[in-house]
């Protein structure tokens, strides 16, 4: 590789490395604006401390988890020292990746967070401040980077006979995000006033403004995601991995609005809003090898499966305020399972190494987040009193109102 | 080209198109905030499903019109097919626009739903959402890619004796855009109380904060927008389109704060905003060829037009919500004609290419919008009802409020 | 250097100021989100207003300031004419800063305008607007490129024998506005209200989500004002100085956190969002030299220092909205020196050259805005009236209001 080609490579990924940052801004925008004006300080604080806890962890461990080298290939876990030390040649061409050591971490680093930031909506409105942190520190520093060993880093995923295959991850980032989402939700219950018996009562989101914010702003970083998995400025891989997103997202928006309108009879944003991330999860495990009609395909089915996945878990009680379990778990299945169905690599034996993936690292990721809440539950506890949810987590964990200027209803 | 310029310029066409697809985010904010709370979630709702609706149909059947190739060379129409598919050495040099084909694509269609977006602005607040839609279709799918051709496309006015010059778009994404407007908005008649015989009263928009991010994320993309359209990361001509581009806007910011200062003698903040917007409209036709000072003089003409605009369409009562028609409309004529007044091109001959241009476009336009429209008025209808326009557009078509939790006036 | 190398330098520092440039909103977010919404128009009228002046007033003044070339070198005060002039061969790497001409003066110009937003947020809710735009007139427009050229202008800070370093601008940025932000903050005096006898109200911003969203564009901009500030895109450089930046960040989130903790007992968002800010300012003049350890030290001692800032500021009774002295004059001086204590550069020579920088820039930017302010307050005056203040910005100086659809408390 040319010293010039090295250089555009790298610059692509930093690049890509800032499109990832500002989802972290999308995914507090979407769930404060999916939840209720009375505990939006509090969401906003946990999605700025959330990246702020993923830079850091993983710089202390994180990196060393997901990447320890050569000597675990084919394992289950590895760690490779502590901190992050500069290894020779680490900003020459001679650090084989195509770009910079510290590129390579800061761009890993990004994605990190998000597993938590997933989670978070999930259990919004009603979950403790000071356990939700300690469970993301834990969910960040440790299973994340552990679960994406597995495969990205040279895992048994990875070394299996056919291959898993996840490439900018359905399910490494969004469904492990995902399946803390649904044991989180789970644990705590939903929250007061959402079921009455057969009764579902929607609970509206406080500022629809802000949550379409949150979903541009997605997509503008999916675009870093998922064109940054290329690991390269390859001018076709990139745009190829462009196109699909796009379309993804786009047909994902369309699925959503045609299954909410026959279902509910109505043009409801927030559905056409969850359809294209849908859209942008289905297409994540796949988006260097759909072609343009597969891609449309992928997200629209993800588009519909996001409003039944919503009334299935509402079916069976499981509360997630703003969707995120049948966004980034059901579609980020879909989407791992589509590589199997359309990717033209191993047929058969292909959607069983798919099946696996998803079965072990869900199983991983269920044990491990049920441990961290389940034990909590029984210590500190991790659910707000009734009063304090009644009144809004703003007020009581923070001492103060998100909008204190204006009046609110009720 | 070598691979790696061949890497750069792909990268750039990459990035730029990135920008632009956040420019929709910048309509999305700007329109809403300019309206009122009660038709929020209606103005976000169309302005999510508009790109995803510009993605889909550029992807089946708009590329393919606006491109037909060579064997359409100066005409007025051509089809090359329906869908993508990828020609042979889509994705080295050998494809010969020195970035790949799906670059190509994807660039372009960032672009095609900005018309509908335009639209959307001067019919808010009382059309009919399906009709709204089912224009949009036709319109990105249909109506911008052929006027595209006449130019990009080398149709005819791209292959006249002194060709029509439009570097970026100040007629052939803006004006089209503020055509459809303003049949749109003549069609459907003013909002109710707009107008009470002589007397305009203005109707704020609800939300400040949301338009001032409107036009910053539209001034953000439009250096993808611009700076994109020079197609090459050519560094001198990219940083030229860069510096007018930014300068045209700071001017079009004074232009408007000078002439509304005069004319209402209050520093009225969305005339600040609007001029901005203007100044980007009216630099975008020539943003290659300007000097420095040319560039600050088309800027802030442009800002000043803007507010004579608004004053002179609500003088003959056509009600324009959030001034769409004088930003892209207006300040697209005048840009246009820039090109030839200041551009150093063909002198005489290319101001008359230039309006060859703006009228041939704004009569098809004026006809295509017309037939849409009118079709609809006389059958499904285009406006709400009276008191579906007084409750507001969100409970009556979405069966939801953009702000559930706050208290409103009125 | 390579033609493709250029090109990629030149790329890579027009995306740096694409970045810088969407920071001037994250300002106008934050100062609007921390104040009341009676306020809000005013400070986005401003905050809108600023970029647009800075952009003009450096292309007709500012940048021949600041680069009055080798003539005036190791001098105090240089001009090299009016207006934008392309030199021969300002397009080619014949340039030879590695980008072209107009990238050199656009990224520069998109930087110029801060020092004057940092003022707005220390002097929002109570100053007159046409005295705030004439000050910022001369302080964009000469104090900052004066001090600029002190040292990145090649004057007598960079030829001093161990030469005053600020990478990025901690000093000669970030501490000019806070020099003029403290000057003009001591001269107004304080909002009606905020201090009755010993005790301090805090007067709560009205809208924590804009807030949020300024201090996330902020971070998301800074990856351009500190990466831009390589100069090229030189792989090791760029990628250590994000990893720098980013981690300083964090850190700066986590330092606020803990000190606020501490001292009020409650998780406010607004020093975690002003730690984050903290933390970028501090590691700005030396996010080149920092190990990933002393990044993240420097990061965190901004975070607590912005605390006990504000609430020593509160205690002298300078009154400043936003926390922007103690974000960017406070954190501008300690990342200043802390270059002097980690970055391995002349020792006990090098922290004395950075104080060096501290007190020459802080006397002369005290002196010139006292000058500016003091004149201002007795012949045009500079405060509104009580009344004015009392029933808000908004309708007083600009008619309007930024929420008119929503009830207001009080």
């Amino acid at each position: 590789m040319s010293q010039e080609l090295f250089t555009i490579n790298n610059l692509w990924m930093m690049m890509a490395t800032i499109l990832v940052f500002i989802m972290h801004l999308g995914f507090a925008a979407l769930e404060a604006g999916l939840t209720r004006a009375k505990n939006t300080v509090n969401i906003l604080f946990k999605n700025t401390i959330i990246p702020a806890l993923g830079l850091i962890t993983y710089a202390i461990i994180g990196f060393n988890l997901m990447y320890p080298g050569d000597a675990f290939e084919g394992g289950f876990f590895g760690l490779n020292g502590l901190g992050l030390s500069l290894p020779e040649g680490w900003d020459s061409y001679a650090y084989d990746e195509g770009y910079t050591f510290l590129t390579d971490f800061i761009f890993q680093a990004m994605f990190a967070a998000t597993a938590a930031t997933i989670v978070s909506g999930a259990v919004a409105e009603r979950i403790k401040l000071g356990p939700f942190l300690f469970f993301s520190l834990l969910y960040v520093g440790i299973c994340y980077p552990i679960v994406g060993m597995w495969k990205w880093g040279g895992g048994f995923l990875d070394t299996m006979a056919t291959p898993f295959y996840d490439f900018a991850g359905s399910t490494i980032v969004h469904s492990v995000g995902g399946w803390g989402a649904v044991m989180g939700a789970f644990l705590l219950g939903p929250r007061i006033g959402k079921y009455k018996g057969k009764i579902t009562n929607a609970i509206p989101g406080h500022n629809i403004p802000l949550a379409t914010f949150g979903v541009f702003l997605l997509w503008f970083g999916w675009f870093g995601f998922n064109g940054g998995s290329v690991l390269s400025a390859s001018p076709g891989e990139v745009s190829y991995v462009f196109v699909t997103t796009a379309l993804a997202a786009a047909a994902g928006a369309f699925g959503a609005l045609l299954a909410s309108y026959l279902k509910f009879k109505a043009y409801d944003i927030t559905m056409v809003l969850n359809g294209i991330l849908a859209g942008l999860v289905s297409i994540t495990a796949g988006a260097d090898l759909m072609a343009t009609w597969e891609a449309i395909v992928i997200g629209f089915i993800g588009g519909t499966l996001v409003v039944f996945g919503v009334v299935f878990f509402d079916k069976i009680r499981i509360d997630d305020p703003v969707g995120a379990i049948s966004v980034h778990l059901v579609c980020g299945i879909w989407g791992t399972l589509a590589v199997g169905i359309f990717g033209d690599l191993a047929g058969g034996a292909q959607i069983l190494s798919q099946l696996i993936g998803i079965v072990t690292i869900g199983v991983f990721c269920l044990a491990f987040s049920f441990i961290v809440f389940y034990t909590m539950k029984k210590t500190s506890g991790i659910r707000v009193d009734e009063q304090e949810e009644l009144e809004g987590l703003d007020i009581n964990e923070h001492g103060m109102h998100a909008y204190p200027d204006f009046a609110t209803k009720e």
